[in-house]
């Protein structure tokens, strides 16, 4: 699969900002973590497996995962402290501002130690504790009640479910999530990581560099495209609608979120896998509208515009089906991209320069200063 | 003054990111902001009329400066739900992390209009609000009271002054606020205003765009150097020690903070302005040890090292000699720098595409994957 050509068209696209032996954009199927194709991992490993591929290196052995999924585990526990800070926050706060607020205030309750010796601790901490951060703000809010941390789930996917929906998920649903999270974690310098890594490079700590992403993942042209992809599908009830109104849409110059992509160029290598875990899941919870509407709005929007649809639009309907709130997509989206945020914190601390652009003025040149009086 | 030639060099140096109307590195004495001369405004302007400068585009008239002084004062009020998170977050926390976390616990409470309509009155609330944010969660816990953010004070610096001490500060200690979060205000593509920026290329609010900076600007090779320098500074109690350990730190290769600059070649232009402030302050407190320290500290890294001080040197004794504790440099630094970093996210936004460079690939190449079992 190619990747576009690089050139400089502004906002740094096709500009090499730094060097990564995480992730390569356009080899293999398209997406390639440590030199493993994603369409592999995808389909072979677990999230957890691939967590640990991006933050230490190498994929676990057997004995190091059973460590490592033990840390996630005990990393899920919720200091008081934060317990307070999450009921004072109100019931309806944008999701995404939860998961930022929730990542600062952790940094004040655990910092990290001036010299990063302790920075994997920190990371499983974070891995560990986003599903508990979002769904005991949740849970408060909505049912008035407090989640109990402990779960007979032991990967982060699984306890999501079970946090959520307050019952056993099905294996299905698990290794749905775990496709999912392993698609989302890690995709070179896009927008937040290298955010992220603008943060290393000044040397801050690890919650800074985190809660930044979290920010800047938040925006619709990023993260946020996934639950705008959602809203759009949800506004059509049948395919006959979902193509008179993408029409309409289509006419009137609307933004349709879900397509394209600033990297690839004839689709997006995530999509393909994605997409068959969607139809599966209508297929699994007996939903007959959804998947078709996706479809026709995907063909639409190639058949006009030469638009693919790129990991947000079906991972929006795969959520969707599993009972997600769509306001919950993108902070999944943090869940598993903090694997790829911290790996470059991580990295860009090995080799640290500081990141420092310049910008060309356009502005006046010169101006005398005029005293207040004579303004 | 000269800027330094631009050359890649890593870290983005000398590469243009985008284009921006709002300050000038190397024109005039060496940095203009909207094309006025930093030592004209740090002369004759307050810190509110620069603020609004840079965050509206042209000075204000003497009425239109007015109207904003009042907003910056109404603006200075903490609801109560953030009241209980700066009590419930320890009193050991990094203030830097608690900037951090109430900016983003705002961001919350009173989230920004999605079609960012209300982004003027957001950059004034978080102007207004920041002192307020310190310094109610620096007396309660050091305290045990909680601060009444009512004041006479009808300034920023006047503000932060009289809420620390809990007295009227003089006329000389507010004009020194005045001129440092003048020069602080702004600095073209730095680092955290780089993020902030970014952010904004997202679509993300403004609460991200500011929290984000702010994790940003903790790092000690960014803000956190002022704190970095008046720690060196203290380390010496006369001029004959201070050049005993100076040399014995050149010996022994250890860093040392607030000298040289990214942008600047031979001088930066601000130290000459805050270096005569910390003189008078000195003069004015009575203390006839720091200056000569710092002064024999900035002859020896230039005769070494040809390194001359940046704005943080001097501008760790002119905060020490108000009495403001080391640990709240860098969070004066984000009171005045929210001006720049606002401006930049309102002039991303007027003309917005995504910031997302590339990276270049150098890890592995194509690996199989290999089942657990088999590893």
């Amino acid at each position: 699969m190619e990747a576009k050509e690089k050139k400089k068209t502004g906002g740094l696209a096709g500009v090499v900002a730094g060097r990564s032996a995480i992730c390569t954009v356009g080899t293999g199927h398209g997406l390639n973590y440590r030199g493993y194709d994603i369409y592999d991992l995808a389909k072979n490993a677990t999230f957890e497996e691939v967590s640990y591929l991006l933050t230490k290196g190498a994929l676990p052995t057997q004995s190091e995962l059973e460590i490592y999924k033990k840390e996630l585990i005990q990393a899920r526990a919720l200091p008081d402290a934060l317990k307070v800070v999450l009921r004072t926050l109100p019931k309806n706060a944008h999701p995404m501002d939860i998961m930022r607020t929730g990542c600062s205030t952790l940094g004040c309750l655990e910092p990290e130690a001036d010299n990063f010796s302790d920075q994997g601790a920190k990371i499983t901490r974070l891995m560990g504790i986003f599903p508990s951060i979002l769904l005991y703000w949740h849970h408060y809010h909505v049912n008035g009640k407090e989640i109990d941390t402990n779960s007979s789930q032991d990967t982060i996917g699984g306890y999501f479910l079970e946090k959520l929906h307050n019952k056993q998920p099905s294996e299905l649903w698990i290794k749905a999530m775990h496709v999912s999270l392993i698609l989302y974690a890690e995709h070179e310098f896009n927008a937040s990581t290298f955010v992220a890594r603008i943060g290393a490079s000044t040397l801050s700590d690890i919650y800074s560099a985190i809660t930044a992403a979290i920010g800047v993942l938040r925006g619709p042209l990023h993260g946020g495209a996934n639950e705008a992809a959602m809203e759009l599908i949800s506004e059509y009830k049948s395919v006959h609608e979902a193509t008179r109104g993408i029409y309409e849409k289509l006419e009137n110059k609307a933004k349709i979120m879900g397509f394209g992509h600033r990297v690839y160029v004839s689709n997006d290598p995530r999509n393909i896998v994605i997409k068959e875990w969607s139809r599966k899941l209508a297929d699994d919870v007996g939903n007959s509208t959804i998947f078709p509407i996706s479809e026709i709005i995907e063909k639409i929007m190639w058949d006009e515009k030469k638009l693919f649809p790129n990991l947000d639009f079906y991972s929006a309907s795969t959520y969707h089906f599993m009972g997600i709130p769509t306001a919950y997509f993108t902070p999944i989206f943090v869940m598993s991209r903090t694997a790829g945020w911290a790996a470059h914190v991580v990295e860009q601390r090995g080799d640290n320069k500081l990141i420092r652009p310049n910008s060309e003025y356009i502005g006046p040149e010169n101006r005398a200063y005029v005293d207040i009086k004579n303004r």
